[in-house]
C-alpha cells in the first residue's frame, strides 16, 4: 500500500523506559490501608522524604517523564484530585484531568464503571479513582491493566489520606512508636479515623477516642483494637486527652447525624480546639484534621507551631508523589 | 520610556520553531472523512504507527514541545477530550482543557462560536473543537488561522472516530481489500457508521448491514456505494452475516428510537453479540464497536481475543497523535 | 525502623531553583492597579514583549520549569482561565487546572476561602484567583504564603485585563503620552474602563467619556483625573469623538442595567461600530473591546487593520507570561 519510505519520526534504538526499582509495589494498585505493613510504610515514607527534599530544591523533576496519570473523579474533590495532579506535575508527567465531567458524559451514556476504566486505561499508565459507591475501585483493578490508585470509594477506604497522616505524625513527631494518639469528633462515620487507626495498630501506640456518645468508634474496629493490645480509651471530653496528647487528630462532626440540632450544636462546641484547650495540651505535640474543616479547630489555633494540618496537607503531596513513582517502578 | 537596559531572557537567535514535513497537512482542517483520499490515510496510518512503537517503548516524546493544543468542548465527551489530551502530552504538546466550562462562562455571556474561537486561537497552534451544532467545525475554521480538528459536529461528521476506526482494521487484519465487513445495530443515525463506510468505499471491500427495518443505512448513502460498485446486502440477522464477516463493526441502538418500547426490547436481543454468536465467526475476524456499549456486546465477548474494541481505542489515541503531528508540520 | 538504605532517587547537590531577578514583584501579590506605577509598568511591558517574541519564535520554553501554578476560579472564565493556564504551560510550568469544581466540592462542605486557599497553596507556587466577592484576593493574600494574582474579584478589580489594555496601546501606537482616548460604552460599571482609566492617569492623555446618560463615569473617578489635570470631556455620541480618537475603547452595555428595554434598543444602536463609523476614524489608531462583545461592534470591522480587539487577547498572554515570571523571580 504504502510505496514510498517516510523520513523516520525517531530513533526508538535509543531507549526503552522501564522500571528501575523493584520494590514491591510495581504495577500494584493502591486500594487500602490493609496492604501496608511497617515494611512497605517505611518505604514509602522514606521515598515521600526524598520526594519533599526534591521539591523544596528543585521544584520538579524528571522522574516520570515518560509516564501519564488519569486522574479520574466521579465525584469532584479538589483537595485530592489537585494533590495527585501536582504531585504527577512535579515529577514531571503527563496527566489527564478528568475531575468534573463523567459523569454528564460517558456515564449519562449508560456507560459502566467498568467500561469506563478500560477505556480510559488505554491513554494512561495509571489511574487515580474517586468514586461514591464502596468497593468501586477493587471493581476496577479487577478488571484493568493498568495500577489503580484509590482515592475514596464512599464509606469504604481514601489510603493516600490514611497514609499521609500517619506519614505526618512520624514526619513532625520523629517516630510513631511510643506516642498517644487521640482522636477526636464523628468516630463512627470517619473514614479517615478507621483507616489511620488501623495503620497505627500496627505500632506501639496509645489511642485516646473522644466522641459524642452517639459518635463512637465502631465495636468491630474497636474490639480488634484490643484484641491486638493496643492500650485503648473513651471519652467525651477533649479536656481528659489533652494534657497528655502527642497527636490530637481532629475531624469535622457533620449537622446531618444528629436530629436533635439543639445537641448538635451542644456537642460542636464541646469539641471545639481552641487557643485556650491548646494551652493545657503539651509543647512538643501536633493537631491535626483531614479537612476541610467547619469551625471544630478555631482559627486563632493556626498561628500556634503545633497546628500541623497545613503542614499535613503538604505530605499528602509527597506521600503521593512517592506512591506514583513506586506504582510506576521510578522509586 | 524604558531608561535601563535589562538582562534578556531569552537567546533567540538559537532555535526558531518550524514545520519538518511537507505532507500535505500542514496547516489543514481536518473536518471530514471526504478529506481522506487512500494516500492521505496510507500517510497518517502509518504515521500512527510510529506514534505506537513510541508510546509502547518510551511512552512520551517531546516531538510537540513548542505547541499549544486548546481542547474545546462544548459539550462533555470524556472518552474524546482524553484521547486529545493523552496524545498531545504524550508528544510533549501543551494543553488548555475547556472540557467543560465554556458554556457556562463566554457563551452564557451570550458570546459567539467564532468569537470565542477567534478568542482561544490567540493562546494556542491548533483547537480540537466538539460543538452539538452541525457545520459548526466548518464554521469555526472558516474564520479561524490555527487548523481546526473536528471532534464531533453534532449529527455531522467525527473524522478522527471513522480513522481510528479503518486504522484498527488494517492494523488487525494487516489490510483492507477484499475483506468483508458487516455493520451492525443502528445504521440510520449512526455516524460512526456512515463515515466509516465512506472511507471503506475507497477500498474493495464486500460491505453487509445488519439493521432493524427502521433504521436501514440511508438511502443516499446506499446508492452512493451501489454507483461505486461497491457490493452491498442487507439484513436484520447477525446470524446471516457472522460466518463470513472478518469484522463485525457493532453500534448501539438507541431506545429513543423506538415508540414502542416492546419493539425495542425484541430488536435489542436480536442484535446482541454473545460468545455463542462469537462461536459461530471465523477465526481471524475482529468485533469493533466505537463505545460507550450498553449491552450490544455481551461482556463474557471481552476475553475473546477476537474482541478489538479496547485496542480500537487505544489506536484512538495513534490516530490522534499523528493527525496532531500532521498539522503542525512535525509528522 | 528503615534498616536498608535505598538507593537515592535524586542527586540534589546539582541544583538549586532561586530567583534570577530583583524585580520588586518577587513574591509579591498582583492585586490592584494602583500597584503599579510607570517604572513597574515599563518593567513588565518590556518583559512581555520579550515573551511576545520568544512564543513567535520558539512556542516555548523552559524559564517556569520548577514552577507549578494552580489557577483556582471560583467562578468559571473562560477567556481568563485559558490565558493563564496558555502562559503558564508556554513557559514550561506545571498548571494545577481548578477552573470548575471548587464550587461544589470544597466550598459545598462549608469551607472558608482562607481555608481552600492554605490548603491549595501546599500543592504550588503561585495562585490565581478568580472569585465573585470583591475583596476575595486581598484576604487570600493576606493569608497565603505564595503570590496570589488577582484574576477578577467581582466588582473589584481585573489588574492583568487592565495592564494588558495599556499594553496594546503602547504595542499598536508606540507610546501612551499624548494619545486621545475614547471610552464608550457603560462607563458606570464597567471594571475595566475604571481600571484603564486609573492606570491611563499616570501619562499625558486625553480622555473622552461616551455613555449614556445613566452609564457615566462614577464621580469619584472623574474627580481623580480632574485633580491630577488630565483633560476629559464627556457626550453620549460617538460621533463626538470618533475624527480624533487615537484609542476607542469599547465595552459592553448590559440590558439589566435598563428597566425600560426600549431605552435600551435605542441605547444599543446609537452606540455600536460598524463600518461607516469607522470609515471617519483616523487612519493610524485602534479599536478595542474587552470582549466578549455582543454587537457593539459589527463584525465587519473585524477585518479592518485598525480592529485591535483579537491583538489585544494575545497580548493578555504575554501580559501574564511576564507577570508569572516575575512573580516567581525568572523575568
Amino acid at each position: 500500500m504504502i510505496t514510498q519510505k517516510l523520513e523516520p519520526l525517531f530513533k526508538l534504538e535509543n531507549y526503552q523506559r522501564q522500571p528501575r526499582f523493584q520494590n514491591g509495589f510495581y504495577q500494584q494498585d493502591i486500594l487500602s490501608v490493609n496492604q501496608f505493613g511497617k515494611e512497605n510504610l517505611d518505604y514509602i515514607f522514606e521515598r515521600a522524604d526524598e520526594m519533599k527534599a526534591m521539591a523544596h530544591q528543585w521544584g520538579t523533576c524528571d522522574l516520570l517523564k515518560d509516564y501519564t496519570l488519569a486522574c479520574v473523579f466521579y465525584e469532584p474533590s479538589t483537595r485530592t484530585s489537585s494533590s495527585f495532579i501536582s504531585a504527577m506535575a512535579r515529577l514531571g508527567g503527563k496527566v489527564i484531568p478528568i475531575t468534573e465531567g463523567i459523569q454528564y458524559s460517558s456515564v449519562s451514556k449508560g456507560e459502566s464503571l467498568i467500561d469506563s476504566i478500560l477505556t480510559l486505561e488505554q491513554y494512561c499508565d495509571v489511574i487515580v479513582l474517586r468514586h461514591s459507591e464502596i468497593g468501586s475501585s477493587a471493581t476496577a483493578a479487577k478488571y484493568a491493566k493498568v495500577p489503580i490508585i484509590n482515592a475514596g470509594d464512599g464509606a469504604g477506604e481514601h489510603p493516600t489520606q490514611a497514609l499521609l497522616d500517619l506519614y505526618t505524625i512520624q514526619s513532625e513527631l520523629g517516630h510513631i512508636d511510643g506516642l498517644k494518639v487521640a482522636m477526636v469528633g464523628d468516630l463512627r462515620y470517619g473514614r479517615t479515623v478507621h483507616s489511620l487507626t488501623r495503620l497505627l495498630s500496627q505500632y506501639d501506640v496509645s489511642l485516646r477516642f473522644v466522641s459524642p456518645e452517639t459518635l463512637r468508634l465502631p465495636m468491630d474496629l474497636m474490639n480488634d483494637l484490643i484484641d491486638k493490645g493496643i492500650k485503648v480509651r473513651e471519652t467525651n471530653k477533649v479536656s481528659d486527652v489533652i494534657e497528655n496528647a502527642d497527636v490530637l487528630y481532629v475531624t469535622r462532626i457533620q449537622k446531618e447525624r444528629f436530629t436533635d440540632l439543639a445537641q448538635y450544636e451542644e456537642v460542636k462546641n464541646y469539641f471545639e480546639i481552641t487557643p485556650e484547650v491548646m494551652a493545657q495540651a503539651k509543647e512538643k505535640m501536633i493537631v491535626m484534621h483531614p479537612l476541610p474543616r467547619v469551625g471544630e479547630i478555631h482559627y486563632k489555633v493556626d498561628r500556634d507551631p503545633r497546628a500541623a494540618y497545613f503542614r499535613q496537607v503538604q505530605n499528602g503531596l509527597y506521600i503521593r508523589m512517592a506512591l506514583l513513582a513506586a506504582v510506576l517502578g521510578q522509586a
